[in-house]
């Protein structure tokens, strides 16, 4: 087994449960908060505990080029790599590569791309994404696809998700082949526990393979999205996912496209949403039915000096805070608003201190996950009305 | 009354104490780690807590231009301003202004200087340094010094010397009238505690005023140096600092200009050596009559993947530490070795995650008080022989 959804409350579309994977068990509906490299920027683990952080996901392809799958699989698989005892995700790396642009070109076989850290030619398939993936060891892991680009035409868009679904269908072929090569299959407990070596992560479930999820894709046009998604379910995925959006459509469009293809989608099974959105979008989808939502939104915003707050977003560089005594967000718990002012988050962030990145992130996060906290309870309340604020 | 030293044990020169200051108390001999923005680099307040800092040293000159004295002062002081309910040190501008070379000019009234963030113009004096540290509000402040150059000829290094003589009994003149006017007189408890505010550090024991430390300067003649420590003991002040050492003089020199010195320094009142230096350092003044010690050593050094360990310094950059299972000091018990590997470690570096910063830095602190802890255990134990490994 790999994974299993339990279904414990509905709410209109909206359901809440619970997501039990090899490493531990994740509230949904869920924020996933991106470790590109193996680490959310400036955050160590056990903050990222405190946080309440149930799944993190991580980047395969940037974990590819450093410090390299060999590396990871060496080292036990991402897990036991970073210490990190729960779930994780990786993606397929289909996306990063995609975002390359004049770096990339694709063939029926794959994408062959060069490194935007040093041009080296590389060369990405369905089967090598499973191989990387199967490497890094994540609890859930995604079918190699190809992100249509916006905006595209009928045929382009149907040529694109055409090349998905024969590209979905490879990952299964490989992943049933060699999902057992996972580098837990190799570690024993009593192993990683042996001398000089920290703390290690093992499966809390023994025998358990890691799942993976097909995408849909389809471009905007919501009838490809629908044959997409019959024919990735026709494929057979213990979970499925909605690729391809926030690629620069108006947000009417990707809300749109999202809620048509939810219908599509099993009802007992997880459905991820990937890489978006703003606190209100995140609220909005899970309230909609979406279990599974990741953005670098928090992370990255933080790191900007964009910090978002009961009372709307602050931007924390403006003059106007330097002699600011009140929280951040008087109405947040969490460590940064309960210890520190906004004239002195300002002057960390205006003086280029590590800190303000450090200290941004962790509220940025603690707001994200309070928000899908709210919504799990909003669900959970049944017969209540009315809808989430954040 | 403003500090106060209580020597409770002694072996050969060394002594282990209590300091006990406004803002809580600081076992002796210590080392004080540097937060020069008000801010250790990527450690947030509540793990150098964690770690055990019981005083940390902020720099006036770096604070005078961010976020500026006056912002500092409204805020109540640099203890509220930053969350920090323990003690702090302030130095007072001269040695980073010393730093600055082309761009400044010295005259007995003072120091004008260019700042180096804009090369807008500034000027300082015994007078402004005090005003300003009092606006900042640490438990010590220091007095206004000229750092004499190395090398330096017999005439430049007694000039200087009367230089910072001069200096230092105008601070402490412009202390006393003043002392009054540290922000912490004009904050109740119960104002700080008022709506929206987060936790406020407010000084432990009422009607306390801040302490001023005298500095010896001297160049490297002893015979300066021990008339300096006798007329900066005449204009009397409740601890006395050891400047204008590590300015690239030989390390030989450095220890004995500072063993000479310390023989002429009150046995009942503090002694701190400025910006010194190596782990073995820190545990050798220590052992040798030394009460406080400051320096970026181990905090830049961090950031730059130098670690130091009970095996020696790592430079974690190697490409030998790639897969490396162990943790980074198996002798360790701080929170990164717990539960990090080398190889982690490494890969943090390389890909140059901000979290590589913060767990360095929170390790080499770690190891820098682990040091004088065990320096202060073997002051302690008393009759025991051998010195301390660090």
């Amino acid at each position: 087994m790999s994974i299993q959804l339990q279904i414990e409350a509905t709410r209109g579309s909206a359901r809440a449960g619970t997501l039990i994977t090899p490493h531990g068990e994740v509230e949904t509906p869920v924020f996933m908060p991106v470790g590109t490299l193996a680490s959310v920027k400036g955050v160590s683990q056990d903050v990222l505990e405190e946080l309440g952080v149930q799944i993190l996901l991580s980047n395969t392809y940037h974990l590819y080029l450093r410090p390299g799958i060999e590396t990871v699989r060496q080292m036990g698989g991402l897990h036991r790599f970073m210490s990190w005892d729960r779930a994780m995700l990786t993606d397929s790396g289909g996306f990063q590569v995609f975002s390359l642009n004049d770096l990339r070109k694709v063939s029926e076989e794959g994408v062959a791309f060069r490194s935007h850290l040093d041009g080296s030619p590389h060369f990405l398939s369905p089967e090598k994404a499973m191989e990387i993936q199967i490497g890094l060891g994540a609890d859930i892991i995604m079918a190699f696809d190809e992100c249509t680009e916006y905006p595209a035409d009928a045929q382009r868009a149907r040529d694109s998700m055409e090349l998905t679904l024969r590209w979905g269908a490879r990952c299964k072929k490989y992943f049933e082949a060699h999902k057992q090569e996972v580098p837990w299959a190799r570690t024993e407990s009593a192993e990683l526990r042996s001398a000089g070596r920290p703390r290690a992560a093992v499966p809390t479930r023994a025998g358990a393979t890691q799942a993976l999820f097909g995408i849909v894709q389809g471009g905007m046009d919501a009838a490809l999205r629908h044959e997409s998604a019959e024919r990735t379910i026709d494929v057979g995925f213990p979970g499925y996912a909605i690729g391809g959006l926030s690629v620069g459509e108006p947000r009417e469009v990707t809300r749109d496209i999202v809620l048509s293809t939810l219908e599509h989608l099993p009802a007992n099974q997880p459905r991820y949403l990937m890489g978006v959105g703003t606190p209100e979008e995140i609220a909005q989808y899970a309230q909609s039915g979406v279990d599974m939502m990741d953005c670098v939104l928090p992370t990255r915003a933080a790191r900007h000096g964009l910090l978002f707050t009961s009372e709307g977003k602050v931007s924390i560089k403006q003059a106007r805070y330097a002699q600011d005594e009140s929280a951040l967000d008087p109405a947040c718990d969490c460590r940064v608003c309960q210890r520190y002012s906004r004239a002195y988050l300002r002057h960390l962030y205006a003086s280029n201190e590590l800190l303000a990145q450090v200290l941004n992130t962790v509220h940025n996060l603690h707001f994200y996950l309070a928000t899908m906290r709210s919504v799990r309870v909003w669900i959970r309340a049944g017969h209540a009305t009315g809808t989430v604020t954040t």
